[in-house]
């Protein structure tokens, strides 16, 4: 029992294996918190979509006043769709990377960056800054990601 | 090559590893049902959306008139939209989590609550059940996935 | 130090292993470029969201014009959610599958043949080809991770 203990500790033992766990989990909690920020923006804006959401504010065409979308709920939640369109390839090829066995400051710079640029692009979104503000950030996350893949690919290449 | 073989399996020799990969398939299998239900939904409401799915019943108007949002296809998509939001994370931390030496009882105890939650927030989303129902099982999945967050980083936490 | 590199790149020393890292590359890559895709439409179509997006188009009414829905955007950010839908479940249980011991050609199989309908539904979408191409290519890859996760759940199971 103890091997196995061991066993599945030692990619916790590897600095970079830690590095990526580390900015995949506060990436992957950067994408939760968008649920919260949406949640926020429906019940301060009261605007729902689903009619049980609606049922505490009476029934029939006063509670329905309150089916609607409302721009900032909708800017919310394109930031949390554009969250997963990029963090979750980023998590996943961000795995295959750091099994790659790149160096330690590499992978530091490619994580940083990454975790760096989709906070700034959260903000960006939801301020809203003026472009390109958002597009750059934007762009430096899918850079670094793709950046990673190349290395994964040149590594690992098996057809 | 039977060292190869005896590498690439010793994290399916540990429990806690051989429960994630269990309740992640579960949840991924979940998940990709959601697909089936909005096609279930599509074809027995004929509610589509791209002009090429609706050929099968004639040209022109009589055809057209498919192209058209129905309630129930919607509420599965956002269900489905739901999912991709907190099944993924949870995938992710998850892994992360299991790879971090927890204790096979509490792990379990995550990974259990966590599947419990979310396929009560799938029917409670689709019959639908009156509120608090959808928010409490999501609630109780993202307070799952951040404990498992949690405990990730105070493991192998290195910025 | 050189113990912890090992440990690293085991996994990378695993044939089976590899070809999940390059097929699961590369699926997550051809999803990122659903992003370009979306940019080059709204682009060329004039067809933005955000405020923020038209104001190099000037200010007032001579730029909302233009945060307007295009048929062509909207047909890509389907293809794009059908990919995080589809794509998301197949890097997850196949790496689950990579970890369980398959055999490598019945690896490679799965493997090839989800990319292969993959890139194919993305074309069946885009273009777009009548249907049933569309349906089929998603229902091809659809099966192959099902049948991952059959593996994976015989392999492993630990409820």
């Amino acid at each position: 029992r103890s091997g196995e203990m061991a066993k599945s500790t030692q990619l916790v033992d590897n600095e970079v294996f830690r590095a990526y766990a580390t900015y995949a989990a506060i990436v992957l909690l950067k994408m939760m918190l968008m649920s919260v920020v949406t949640a926020y923006f429906r019940i301060t804006r009261k605007a729902f979509v689903n009619p049980e959401d609606t049922a505490s504010f009476g029934k029939g065409d006063s509670a329905k006043k309150y089916l609607r979308t409302d721009p900032d709920v909708e800017r919310v939640r394109r930031g949390h769709l554009n969250d997963l369109e990029n963090i979750v390839p980023f998590v996943g090829i961000g795995l295959l990377y750091a099994l790659s066995g790149p160096d330690l400051s590499t992978a530091l710079l490619h994580f940083r960056i990454f975790t760096g640029a989709r906070i700034l692009h959260t903000f960006a979104y939801l301020i809203p800054l003026p472009q390109p503000s958002r597009g750059l950030s934007w762009a430096v996350g899918y850079a670094v990601t793709f950046s990673m893949a190349y290395k994964v690919l040149k590594t690992v290449l098996f057809l």
